[in-house]
């Protein structure tokens, strides 16, 4: 029976793994929907690299760091890579529960995530290389470190900080580095007038922004739906169901919410905003989508999308510069959706403080380390390309091909 | 032993519903590359908006009406939420398959299948809000009162109507809501000339819409594969197996056939058509997708791709203007599949009469209600946009934002 | 317990099966990215038609010549439709391990991957009539043939060639295929100049192409994940999650390695070598994605991404013109892969001279076969349309209907 059980919850870990594989489709349309078409290739090589270098230093570094440093510390371990799989013996005795193999996938995938929310926020006008190596740094040692602090069983663990599937430690960690990254960076040419108000640059393909919504969402169910880590008995069962039930009522809540807040506020249906809205609404319910009753999740969604759009108009108004609104999306979202798990989650006695400790500390480090980086990057090779390179596209500049080459562009006063 | 079936049902529902979501991707693409390029974010917003009120109208509404009301009546029942999951008692005791929760998830991605079906059929001419209150009425009344006949054990199940999947219940039922909006909207401008001859007018993006057909016939799998109910012992096993092969070789049959027909009919092979094809199959193949061989599948695929291609010649020659062919898709082919039930199910006696009681029930039903909600919004607040606003097109309207801000435009003799 | 197992086996084969299904959308979308935009409609309407014929085909041929020949054989039965189910009892016993119809639909995905490889390459100058005739005999006879050699136990398999989920076999073999129909088709006209010295013709939709790699990346977990086979036991749970990680890691290294090589060789970073690396990775790792550690994994990618790049640069010296690369991914990248197996796996004693002569064997088959068929094709109807047809696109031609109709197009030195 053991051996079934086993099989069944690795097989489960499998699937949740490929559906947040599939998110990195997501995050590629979705901001190559939502960047200029100038500057599509650059991004789309940008996240398939990405995921590519996530996958391979969190198999160098990362996996060891998180999961294998000891418990209660704040001091990583750097160890060796994946070792030898549970035994028949060792799953009949009940000391293992999925293949050692499909958690490092289902783990890997995450990290990929993290380095995702980044590629949007600076998209646009940052070197490709610095841009890479940046993300070896994140996916092989900022992230683990932060992901061990909590997942791996470190302090934040030991002290009862709650965060279901990430939304702090996947998604406002992807926001502070990219925060970072944007104040070190500076606005697109053209982004903020003389006085300081921004003027919209529209995405050059919705119906990609559009389907990489719609990946990003189904990806979710994978995301928050595998972090259960486990599904063959009846309460694991009956706990993902109701995941996946609320992970899709928090993303529903938050489309319906924009989509009112933007048709009062602009009377205009915004699909950029809307858009974000479902995934400020997936954010929001990250940190305790099993706790919540369905109409609850939807109400945290809704508001994890209200949260998210007046975000994007505060950044605009500090004149930080993020295309595709990542930071406000994954940033703003997310620490609403880590503040709010004390009134949800009535089982465990999860204290306010303790959740915004959390939130400080994994913000703090990200935010900071990637600082450093960044700012050493900047010192050493630049991150940012020159006025004309932004002004004819990363496209030419980085990849030497453009994203549509036979379509005829409309030259806008966006510098397009 | 019971626990690890209520795990793997449960899980194989979530992964089927998974599936079913992914068909909002799907239609969001299909009917995004089949309108014109002036209304594509309208009709992106549309799609995703409609899935957000559908899931949340089915769990304040529909869900309980659709499955708690009294066996065998026609009356339903306005009940509660979800209520509490399954102990562990009830499964080991036999009395729960899978978690209620799994079975909502499962249930609520078919509510917002059948809305999308309308999204299609009014594109291009509808107004926003008038489509999205329609939306909120079949969502959360129409449809869960006819499924009540059906699936939720009301009078039509007690008459032994055959509808596995939902040809009738889910496809034609989203086609007659549909053809009573475009009845009460008109045609588009400059769709039929002044003879009544119709003008083709080609969707801006054909590979977005391959994608959306692509897509739809994954989720199908989850759509047909999923309503077997139950995986975990070998007679379920075989039943879901055979299904999967069965809807397969069912879009495979829509695709060849109609690539014939419009070889030999146009001489060229009309990919519109042709993907139209592959969905009429899809449709055709979901009352019964279970009993007929798979030589017999391909067949009803082929027979259901024809049918939904010679509706499409009707219709125009009525001017019933339905721009993406979703009347004709799921409601011809939709038709045809209930009714050729009692030839491939000789387990179970289904009549040909039953069967066609049932169509006329749900279509009346379905028909009759849209057709009041309609009038109401057409007389209350308008459902059409005037004719200048169609000729600007709905983005800029509805939305602000076109869909693809950057491409010049051919003008074209179809008010592009 | 055996009915479970046998359940959650066929379940794991039908998730699987989906995922390779999946492929076809991949196939399809990366495709219509990189040739012109006067050539999408036709290139999409191959990709959907030829999944339709492969199905079809292979249900009433090819399945029963792939796997009810005789043991040890080269000469494959033809034999009945889809027979009965398993029985309980037979379940039971332990003679069945998941359903009939849930292998026949794993299968059945992976001929249509094998004929989507052929479709990419002679994209852009041949008539679709001659492509899907050729699809029918590839997909209904010469591919069942020699899968069956080595997957339904014919001598291939008795000389101990290891291919674990088709380096060869499916890939290489699509490859040859496509090789003989270049080779008799000729180049796109403007690919070499009088020199030979060949220009590049940039895709249309670079997003797209992307797209459709990600898509194939995720249904690459399908594809080798599914052909362990089983997943109910600790021994194949453990196996089948090494394959994801595996699988995942040797794709991760073909983008690194290429990106590194185009940004050395180029000095840019070559979005579309860039999509094929990670490909190639795929491919190359197929034959054997269980026994090597994820880090030899991800060098084995790296190798087959590089190898697959040369690959492209020495077929264009050939003036061999392959649109999108297909031959060199898949044959180039296939061969290595099933050469590298005896350096990996250890377990069985594989042969290099082994691996060489199955590489001969499907090789010859596929290629000599193929190109009989793609000759007589040749002097019966024609396989390539007119210059001028070929000037105006075949979309016009043979489509009726242009992909993109609304974007005005920019005319290159391409004859776009």
């Amino acid at each position: 029976m053991n051996e079934v059980k086993y099989a069944l919850d690795t097989f489960y870990f499998l699937v949740s793994g490929a559906l947040v594989m599939w998110m990195a489709a997501g995050f590629a349309m979705l901001e190559a929907g939502l960047v200029r078409s100038k500057n599509t290739t650059e991004i789309l090589t940008k996240n398939i690299a990405l995921f590519a270098i996530a996958c391979t230093m969190f198999l160098l570094f990362g996996y060891s760091i998180m999961y294998s440093s000891a418990a209660g510390g704040w001091l990583p371990n750097f160890g060796a890579l994946l070792g030898s799989e549970h035994s028949v013996d060792a799953v009949n005795a009940g000391n293992a529960d999925h293949a050692l193999y499909s958690d490092f996938f289902f783990q890997v995938v995450f990290v990929a995530t993290a380095m995702s929310i980044v590629s949007g926020a600076v998209a646009e006008r940052m070197k490709l290389n610095a841009f890479l190596i940046f993300c070896v740094l994140l996916t092989g040692f900022i992230y683990p470190v932060e992901g061990y602090w909590k997942w791996g069983g470190g302090f934040l663990h030991e002290l009862g900080f709650q965060d279901f599937a990430g939304s702090a430690i996947v998604h406002m960690a992807g926001a502070a580095a990219a925060l970072a990254g944007i104040i070190l960076l500076g606005a697109r040419k053209g982004k903020y007038d003389a006085k300081g108000s921004a003027k919209g640059i529209p995405g050059a393909n919705l119906p990609m922004a559009t389907l990489g919504t719609f990946i990003l969402w189904l990806g979710w169910f994978g995301f928050n739906g595998g972090s259960q880590l486990l599904i063959s008995d009846v309460e694991n069962a009956n706990a993902v169901s109701r995941i996946f039930v609320n992970t899709n009522a928090s993303a529903a809540g938050g489309v319906i919410a924009v989509f009112l807040y933007t048709r009062i506020v602009y009377k205009k249906a915004d699909l950029t905003l809307i858009l974000n809205g479902a995934l400020a609404g997936l954010v929001a319910i990250t940190a305790e989508p099993l706790t919540p009753t369905p109409l609850v999740a939807t109400i945290i969604g809704a508001a994890g999308g209200v949260i998210a759009s007046l975000s994007v108009t505060m950044l605009d108004k500090l004149q930080l510069d993020d295309p595709v609104g990542a930071i406000s999306v994954h940033g703003a979202a997310g620490i609403f959706g880590v503040l709010v798990v004390p009134l949800t989650n009535h089982g465990e006695s999860v204290s306010f403080i303790t959740q915004l400790l959390g939130l400080v500390v994994i913000f703090s480090w990200v935010f900071a380390s990637s600082f450093a980086v960044w700012y050493l990057l900047k010192k050493l090779m630049g991150i940012r390309v020159s006025d004309e390179e932004e002004y004819v596209g990363l496209d030419k500049v980085d990849c030497g091909l453009e994203a549509y080459p036979e379509f005829a562009r409309i030259s806008s006063t966006n510098g397009n």
